[in-house]
C-alpha cells in the first residue's frame, strides 16, 4: 500500500497493547481500514516488531527512530539500511521521547535519504517547526509535549498553534508535509487537524489502548477524506 | 540451546555482512558449531534482526541494548519485554559505542532481571568494572576501546587488564562471569582469554567479516574446550 | 579552611537566592559558622560564581560539575584544571540534576585526583552507590531523587536505605565518606543523618531558600557535633 | 565596548595557554587592539573565567554554552542569568565540541533572549545553518568540524561552503549575522571570510596558542576593516 495524504500514523510507542503479535493484529486491521476508506494508515512499531509486521501485512511502516550511524560499528544503533531491510518505509526522527542533537538530526535525514526512507520530524513548537523545515524532511508533526497522551487534541485547544505552524513550515520548505499530532483521539480531531491545513495526524495511545482500534481508525479515515 | 560458559558472544553491531538474512545464514552456522563442539555460542543481532533471528535458529539470542523503561511511552526506545518477545534471552548494555549513564545501567539492569533477561555489561578498564560488578550483571566483558575492532586481542597485548580486571570482579562480586573483549579473532585469542580468568569472550568484526565464520568459529569454540 | 567531617556541603545549584554576590554573602556566613562550631561548611556555588566566591572567603569550595576533557578542545566544559584555579577544592559528580555516564564518571574522577580536586559522587540508590565505590571517589552523597527538594529527610523517611546504603559502600571500599542527601532542611535531619552512620550532610534549598541561613546553619552545625 | 560587526570573537575553549590571569591578559590584548582598530574583538572564556574577565576587561565576553535551565534546580548546568551576573553578553551555543538537542537550542535562545544575552548558533554546514537560521539567533557561525584546530581555513578552501551558508541564511532570515569559523588563523583568512559575505569570523587556537596575539588579532583586526 502507498504511503499517501491524508495520513493516519500511528505511532505505537512501547505499549504493551501493541508488541509483537498485537503489533501484527493491528496491523491487520489497519490495512483493513485503507481497503475500506482509501485512507493510508501507518504504523510504527518497535524496531524488533518491525520486521514481523511489515512480513504480515503491506501497511506503510515507520520505524521509531534511526540513528545516523554507517553499516559497521555502532552496537545499539539504529541503521537507516536496517530498517528497510525489515520492511520499514519511512521513520519517525527526534519525537518528544527521543530528542536528538541538530547536527544528528541533519546526518540521520541524509543517511535516510541515501536508502530512500520518507522521514517525519516530530516538533515540539513552532520554532523548532521552522528549523525542522529547513532540514528538508517528507513530513514534520507537531506535537506540544504536555498534550502527548492527554486525549486533549492540540486541533482543538491550540488551533492557533497548528495554524502559524504550518504557516511557517510552508514559509521556509513548501514541499514539506505537515501533521498534526498530540491528543489526537478521535475522527473529529482528525478533521480539526485537516482544516487548520495539516495533511494527516500522528498519534499513539488514541489507538493503541483503544477497546476497538478499528472503530476507532474507521472513524478517523471517515473524518479525513 | 542453553547460555553456558565457556561462552562465545558475536556482536554483529550494524555490519551490513551480518544483517536481515546474512544475520539468520550466520545464526545457522553458529547452530552447528555449538552442535559440533559443545561450546555455546551466542549472537547478538540488530533489534529489527532479533526476531527473525530468534525464529529460524536456538542460538541464544542478545540484543545489543536495552533502556530502562517500562511499557506505555518511550518511542524509539528498546523495552525488555519487547526484545523477550522477540526471542531474545540476554543483552549487552553500555558497549563503548552506547555508553550509558551509571544510574541507567543500574535501572535497565533491574529492568533486566524482571523479566529474566540475561546482562552483560561492557566496561572499558578495570575501574569501571569494578563499578559494573557492583551492579551485579551476569557478565561483564572488559573491552579497551582502542582495540575494539583492531583485530589485536588484549588477551594477548595487555593480559594484565585483563587479569587484574577479572581479580577485581571476583572480589566485589564472584558469582559475576568475566567476559573478554576487544580484538579477539583467533582460536588462540580465546584460549589465551580463557587462560587469563575469563570464562568466554566478546568479539564482533573477527566473524561478522570473516571469510569463513564457520571456520573461525569451529577454531574459537576448539580452542575453548 | 580544611575541609573536614563531619561535613556540611551546601549545593547552591542554579538558585537565584544564592547567585553571584548572594553566593559570597552565604559564604561568609558559612565561613562563621565554621569558625564559632568548628564544623566544615562547604559550598558548590556555579561555575562563574566559584573564583569569585573563593577570593572572598575561605570556606572550601565545591564545583558542581567537572567533564573529563584535558586542556584544549572542549569548549563549554569544564575543566578540572579550571575548577582548581578558580579556587575549588572539590566537585560534586553525577547529580541526579546531571547524570553521567558510567565511563565518564571513571574517567572524570581520575582527572580530578591528577589534580587533587576531591569528588564528591551523587548516587540515587543502594546499587549505585556500590559502583560508585567501587570507583574510589572521596565522598559519596546519597540522595533518592524523589525527596531532593521535598524537605522531607532521607534518614528520617528512608533510614534504612541510608544505613543499607553506608554498609555497601564500606564492604566494597572502607575509605570512601558517605554523606547523606535529599531532603536535609534541619539540624535533627543532620543529627540523624549522623547516626545511620553517613559523615555529613548534602544539601541544596534547606539553607539556600532560608530566610536566615546563619540560623539554620549554626543549628545544623551544632547538631553535627 | 560594544558587540559590533565586523567581529573577531576568540573561543578560548579549555586551552590552558587562555585560562584565569591568561585569559585577563588576552582580555587587556584585545581590548588594545580594539581601541587601536575600531574592531570589535570579543572573548568566550571558560565559565569559572567570565567574572574575573569581565572584571577586568571591557571587552564583550560570550560564555562557550548556557542551559535552557530556569534559576532553582540544575545542578551542573549554565543559567543564563548568572553569565549575564558574572558578565557576559552574549553566548555560543551548539558548538561542534557540545552539541545539544534541536529542542534544546530552541529553549536556550528562548531562555538567552529572557536577559538579552546575544547568542551565537555554531553549525556544521549549510543544511545545519539553515535550521538554526529559522530559530532566530543574533549570529551562525559555520565550522566545518574538519577543520577546526587545523590552521586551514574554510574561508580559502570550502569558499563555496560559507558562500552557500550565506545564502541560506539570509533566504532563511536575513538578520542573522553569519560568521566564519574554523581554520581561521590570520588577517588574509579574515579577509576572504568578509569577502564571502560573513560579517565576522569564529576562532581559537590562531590567538590562543599563538606567540604573539596581539601581533595576530592586530592583523586581522586590520585585514576587516
Amino acid at each position: 500500500m502507498d504511503l499517501t495524504t491524508p495520513l493516519i500514523l500511528v505511532n505505537l510507542k512501547t505499549y504493551s497493547e501493541s508488541m509483537g503479535e498485537k503489533a501484527v493484529k493491528l496491523a491487520k486491521i489497519a490495512e483493513e481500514v485503507t481497503r475500506e476508506t482509501g485512507i493510508c494508515v501507518a504504523l510504527a512499531p518497535q524496531f524488533s516488531d518491525i520486521h514481523r509486521v511489515a512480513s504480515a501485512s503491506e501497511v506503510p511502516i515507520f520505524a521509531q527512530h534511526v540513528d545516523p550511524v554507517t553499516p559497521g560499528r555502532g552496537t545499539g544503533s539504529i541503521l537507516v539500511e536496517a530498517v528497510v531491510e525489515a520492511g520499514a518505509v519511512g521513520t519517525l526522527l527526534n519525537h518528544s521521547e527521543r530528542q536528538l542533537g541538530l547536527a544528528l538530526i541533519e546526518a540521520s535525514l541524509a543517511r535516510a535519504k541515501e536508502v530512500e526512507l520518507k522521514v517525519c520530524i516530530c516538533s515540539n513548537n513552532q520554532a523548532v517547526s521552522g528549523a525542522a523545515a529547513a532540514l528538508g524532511p517528507d513530513f514534520i508533526a507537531v506535537e506540544p509535549p504536555e498534550l502527548i497522551g492527554t486525549g486533549i487534541p492540540v486541533s482543538k485547544t491550540q488551533p492557533e498553534v497548528v495554524t502559524a505552524t504550518v504557516e511557517t513550515i510552508q514559509n521556509i520548505n513548501p514541499v514539506v508535509i505537515p501533521l498534526c499530532g498530540a491528543g489526537i483521539s478521535t475522527g473529529e480531531d482528525v478533521a480539526a487537524a485537516l482544516k487548520l491545513g495539516t495533511q494527516g495526524v500522528l498519534l499513539a495511545s488514541g489507538v493503541t489502548k483503544a477497546k476497538d482500534p478499528k472503530k476507532i481508525l474507521l472513524d478517523m479515515a471517515t473524518h479525513a477524506k
